[in-house]
Parts: C-alpha cells; sequence; structure tokens
C-alpha cells in the first residue's frame, strides 16, 4: 500500500480522535489563533498581505490584520503570519510546527466551503496528525541535511485538511498527496529571516492547491511519496515506513508541545524549571543539553533578538521578576538594564550530557531544581496557561476559547479576522 | 561571491547578448508560443485554467485559451499548458527545458508592468541563460536522484526574469532568489502524468512570486542556493560553480535543441537521418546508443501514445510519408493499419555503443545514413522549420514570427490570446 493510498484512507473514513487528541486541538486552536494575532503587525505580515490584496480574487477567506482573498492566498498568507513570531506549537519527534502549515489551509477552507468550527477542528487534526507522521517518516537527517519539516511535511497535512474540506475521495486524495509532492519545499537556510515563517505559509498555500487541482481533475502520481524519484528519496529522507503505523487509532499529536516564554525553545525546561524558586539566590548554575551551548547561549546580548537566545539574559529576566511569555519583554534596552547585568554575573551555564535536549538542571544556591519539557502536563494546566498567554498576547483570550468551545466558527471568524 | 550575487550582477547589468543568441531567443519565443497554443485544449489547460479563473483576481495578463489573471497565476497556467505537449525547447546539458519555465514569468510580469516585446524578449534570455547554468550548477546526479531540472533550476530563471522586468535592485534580486531557494520544486516521478507539465507552470509562478514578495519588501536568504542547508546541498548538487563562467559574456543557450518530431527526444536522431532516404527500402537497421533501447523502444505499440516511443512505428510512419511533426499523427489508429504493420516488419533496432545519446546510423537496404543532434543547424535552416512547425501546430505561425520580428507585443498578445 502507497503512503498516499494509506493517507487518503485516513482522510476520508469517520474521524475516531482520543478525548486528548481532541482536546488538544482545540488547545491548539486558540495557541494558533493568539501567535496570529500577536504576529498580524509584524514586516513580513504587511508585506505578504499587500501582494496578496494587490492581486485581488475572490474574498472567499479572512487575512489577520484584514482582507479577505482567495482561500489559497488566506492560507499562504495567515500561515506566514502565524509564524511570524516563532510562539506557536512544536512537535519534537516530528521536528516541526504543525499547526501553522495546517490551521491556515482549514480554515480558509472551511469558510470557503461553509464548514463549521467542529468539521474544521476534525479537519486540522486530520492534518497535524498526518504532517507528524510525514515528519517521522523523512526523518532526522531530512532535517539535518537542511529541510524545514514545518514546511515538507506539513504540507502533506495541509492538503489532506484541505482535501477532507473539500470533499475529496480517496482516490482524489490521493493525486492531490501526488502533486504536493512534486511542490512541497522549504528550507532551514531560511532560518533568521522571513524566509522562516514563509515556509509554513507555503505549505499550506500548497495543500490548498493541491486539493483545488486533484477536485477539478488534475492527476498525478500518487505514488510519488516513495520510491524512485519520489519525495522522500530525492529529500533523503529515512523511508521510516513504522511511522504510519496505527494511523487513526493512535495520535501522535496528544504530545504537542506548545511554548510559554517567548524565546529560543532551548531555554524553556529552564525557565520551567526556575519557577521553583524562591527568593533571588546569589549564584545559578544552568545545566543544559551540550547542543544547545551553541544554539542559545549568547553570553552578554546585545538586543532583543540576542536575548531570545541567552541562557543568562532569561534567567536574569525571570529573577527580575520580567515575564517571559510577553513578547514585548524582549525590548533592546534590557541590554542597557544595569539590575539585569547584576543578575546575569550571577549566572553561569554548564554542559551537561547526562541531560537530553529537553531536560534542564538548575542549582540556586545549591538547590537543585528541574525540569523535562517532555514530562506530561495535565490538560488542565495546559488549558490555564494556554488561556493566560493567550489572552496576554491579543486581550481576546476568553472570546476566542469561548468560540471554540462553542464550536461557533462564525464567532471565531469575528475575532480573528474582525466583525 | 555567492551565486545569488552573480545571477543579480548579471541580471541588473546591461545586457549584451551574441548576435546567435539574440535570434535563437526569437525561434525559442516562437516555438515557445505554437507549443502553448497547440497545447491549450488539453485537458491539464481545462483545469488549470478553470481553477486559476475560479479565484478571480486583477485582469493582469493573458491565459492561453482564453481569460485573464494576476501575473502569478498566469505564469503558472501558460508554463503547465506550454509544456503539456512536451514539444517546447531542450537544452541538453542543462537536462531541461528552458522556455517553458521562463517565458511565461517574463510574459506575464511584461504585460502587468507595461513593457514591450524587446524588453520581455532580453528578460526570456536573461531567465534561460541563468536557467541552463543553474542547471549545470546543479548537475547530472540531481537529475538522476530524481529532480526535475525543468522545475527547479527553471524556477531560479523565472525569478531573475520577472527581477528584471520589475525593476529590482540587485539586493532585492538576491532576495527574491534566497525565496526562490525555498520555494523551488519538482520531481521526475511525475512524469507520465500532468504532474509534468505542472512543474513548468510551478517554476515560471516561483519566479513571479519571488520578485513581486522582494520587491514589496520580503527578506531571504541570498546564500541560500549553495552552502550548508542551502538548495544545491540538500537537492544533491554537484556545486559545479565553474557552471557560471563567463556568464553575461558567453551564452549557454545558443545550443538550445528544438523538437522537429512530436515523439521522445530519443527518436529525432532516427527520423533526422532517414530523411536522406529516398524511395522505400526493403530492410531498415536503426542503430542507437543503447540507453535508448529502456525508453523508446516499444516493438508493437498499441496506442498513439506508445507510438511516440517507438522506434519502429515511427521509421514505418517516415517511410509512409506521415508527418512525425504534427501532433494530430500520432493518433490511436495508427496500429490498426496493415501497411504500417507491414512497413515494421522490415524494421530491426539495434544498440551500438559506439554512439552518443545524440546520433544514430539508419542502414536502408545497406546503405548508411547518419545525423548528430549535437551537430550546428544553421540558423537559416533551423528558422525555416520552426516556422514551419509553428504553421503546421497552429496556422498562425507567420504572424506569430511577424509580431516576433516587429518586436510588437500588442501583437504577439493578439495571436496568444486572441484579440
Amino acid at each position: 500500500m502507497t503512503i498516499a493510498a494509506l493517507l487518503s484512507a485516513f482522510a476520508t473514513a469517520p474521524m475516531t480522535p482520543s478525548d486528548r487528541a481532541a482536546r488538544m486541538i482545540r488547545l491548539s486552536c486558540l495557541d494558533w489563533a493568539a501567535c496570529a494575532l500577536a504576529g498580524r503587525g509584524e514586516p513580513l505580515a504587511g508585506v505578504l498581505r499587500g501582494v496578496a490584496l494587490g492581486e485581488g480574487g475572490r474574498a472567499e477567506a479572512g487575512l489577520f490584520g484584514g482582507g479577505r482573498g482567495p482561500a489559497r492566498a488566506a492560507a499562504l498568507v495567515n500561515g506566514a503570519i502565524s509564524h511570524a513570531l516563532d510562539y506557536d506549537d512544536t512537535h519534537f519527534a516530528h521536528i516541526g510546527h504543525p499547526s501553522v502549515a495546517v490551521f491556515p489551509a482549514a480554515l480558509a477552507v472551511a469558510e470557503r466551503e461553509g464548514h463549521g468550527m467542529g468539521a474544521m477542528l476534525e479537519a486540522a487534526l486530520l492534518g497535524v496528525e498526518a504532517s507528524i507522521r510525514c515528519g517521522l517518516w523523512l526523518g532526522r537527517g531530512h532535517y539535518q541535511v537542511g529541510y524545514h519539516q514545518t514546511a515538507t511535511a506539513g504540507a502533506f497535512g495541509a492538503t489532506l485538511a484541505a482535501a477532507r474540506l473539500c470533499g475529496l475521495s480517496a482516490e482524489e486524495t490521493g493525486h492531490a498527496l501526488g502533486l504536493a509532492a512534486t511542490k512541497a519545499a522549504g528550507l532551514k537556510a531560511q532560518f533568521g529571516t522571513m524566509g522562516k515563517p514563509l515556509n509554513a505559509g507555503l505549505a499550506a498555500e500548497c495543500g490548498v492547491m493541491a486539493a483545488d487541482w486533484a477536485r477539478a481533475g488534475l492527476r498525478s502520481n500518487p505514488g510519488a511519496l516513495e520510491g524512485e524519484n519520489g519525495f522522500g528519496a530525492t529529500h533523503h529522507g529515512a523511508d521510516a515506513r513504522g511511522a504510519f503505523d496505527g494511523l487513526g487509532e493512535t495520535w501522535a499529536f496528544e504530545t504537542i508541545s506548545h511554548k510559554f516564554h517567548a524565546c529560543c525553545h532551548g531555554l524553556h525546561g529552564t525557565l520551567e524549571a526556575m519557577r521553583g524558586i524562591e527568593g533571588t539566590p546569589g549564584q545559578l548554575v544552568i545545566h543544559t543539553h551540550p547542543r544547545w551551548l551553541s544554539v542559545c547561549n549568547i553570553p552578554m546580548p546585545k538586543d532583543g533578538l540576542e536575548a531570545k537566545f541567552s541562557y543568562r539574559m532569561v534567567a536574569a529576566m525571570a529573577l527580575a521578576g520580567i515575564d517571559t511569555g510577553e513578547i514585548g519583554s524582549f525590548s533592546d534596552d534590557l541590554a542597557q538594564r544595569a539590575d539585569l547585568a547584576a543578575l546575569m554575573a550571577r549566572v553561569e551555564v554548564v554542559s551537561d550530557d547526562h541531560l537530553s535536549e529537553m531536560q534542564a538542571r538548575v542549582l540556586a544556591d545549591g538547590v537543585e531544581l528541574s525540569h523535562d519539557l517532555a514530562a506530561p502536563m495535565t490538560l488542565e494546566t495546559r488549558a490555564a496557561r494556554l488561556s493566560a498567554k493567550a489572552e496576554a498576547l491579543t486581550g481576546q483570550g476568553a472570546a476566542l476559547e469561548a468560540a471554540i468551545a462553542a464550536e461557533d466558527l462564525g464567532a471565531f471568524r469575528a475575532q480573528v479576522f474582525g466583525g
């Protein structure tokens, strides 16, 4: 059975998500919308919205920040905007950000096709689950050589979500996946530029285009994911077919991570561990996985961006009571603050290969605190923290939550795109 | 110097093409337009036109077969339509079809920006030259592993053509190329499906989008073509930097090939050699490179498509006086014709590793005839044969030629898109 056949069967069967998966997709919907609303004023957002609105076209779907356009264009623009702050959800095994590739496609097509919130959420869950499975199928080597899994594996997930909402047959879905295989793209070489969030938009757009073309009769090679000349073989994929085991029965999406700090994910374990600190210690020793030392250990950050990649600075911020969950906290004047400089002087960072990449160990005046991002968080705790994050980012957290809980797409659209 | 810097300098400098390159781009323009007009009724054309026109948008540029749309959409649709018959030009060292990726982008942007035919042709020459150089830079391994150079290298060429017509600065052009690096895609796994011509359209669309985004202020990593995590490294590229030597001074496009038979390119050397046959021989022995035996040696073709991959059938057609340059000649009823079956019985195909892939040797009753597709053809002969091909394909050959010769974009548009 080809991968396209497996995925097409998944996309056209009734969905029976686990209770946890069904709740997690609602939490990710809230988080995705909040990140997008918070990012709609970024320079990238204005550029992409401007080009899309300049093209015009049928007002099928809303754009974050204003205006409407064809579903394809909305998926592209909204995908990029929602990833602009890099504050959206992550699946570590997938090595990517599932929601920013899938939700923009699902929402735009749901709007156009007149579906309700329930169908949109179901399609989104289908899409994120498929993109995580595709990420696992492609494997770490695909990421290591330079592909941005968010975009590549994400394109297949976006395609499935769009295909379901377009009502494609299993055969048509297979053709859509074949088209996605020849269109999916995205390089890590864009990290640190507007090209990174753009990649998420490209994946979302790919999903809408592939589904629309397949519905209109475009025929491709559905076997183009695996095998000779296929996507995996050409893109340094591992072809780990076991990645699709239990598809539709078990839910990889259950282990999605959400960001609660507006900085590099390598710093999050440390910040979580530091939540247990009482008072202000005279000395702080941070133990972390060796890989992070080359990623987020800038000793004396010069500006807000560099602060997002600095153990010493975020630790000093936490000690000073600055909210690391707020985007605005990472301002350029952090580097000028004498109180932070004094706190940074107390912080030492140590490489520790006994830790996993998701673990941190912090010694505060010798008192040990630790955190593992892989450790389960109760749904109640996660919901409460995402609720607070959404409210802090947008001031619309409660209204967004209410719209999602009521499965009211009209109310949700009014919140995200304006009345 | 990065590849993007090299290409951006090329794209923003005054162009000084050789006389041969300047004449060849006009011949390829004629050939491209004729192939697109002949392909506008293919099923793929209707599907893509329907989806694009369904989206609507500003009527900036024409679509083959009718209707207008945003330049981006026109580039996509026209790129795919012009490659639908696989009858367009080829550059063997590039391993791709340069015109179908570049002309659609150049024409759509020229229409939108109000440029004339001279500027459009200049941008197209810039684009096809760059795409050939990029194809050489990526190398044969990139193609062998499964990438469709027409689409991948073609996207960079289309980007340069669009960037020039948008008036981008060298810096902006670099960003456009960086964006193309994260978007360019296309798999050989689509060969034999509508996905193959679609790939050409994706390259053309990529060029317009990358240029438009860069003009509007989108910033990328212009170093994303080469180096770690770059396009070449991720896409099995050879990084043959010598491919760019003499850029702007020497013209790889001078050695472009045009198809004069509506069948697999592996059969063309044989059909050219057979042009020297007088009368109808009793026995015909065709010597060809071993590689072609697995590509186009179907001994008893069942239909028109299989006939396009059959030495024996095309030889019989040529002996029977059937025009192998006409698309319509390759009909399904060829297989039922007793006269062709009798002629096919006289034909023997022999593997001959003394020949190159572009050479053929034919023995007609022992009289030897040979042809090398790499042998130079005079511009006059080429022009006359392309003129006849365009006329046979469209009935508009003379009018198209006149519009190109007069550098009259209005007249050219009237011919290709209707009045």
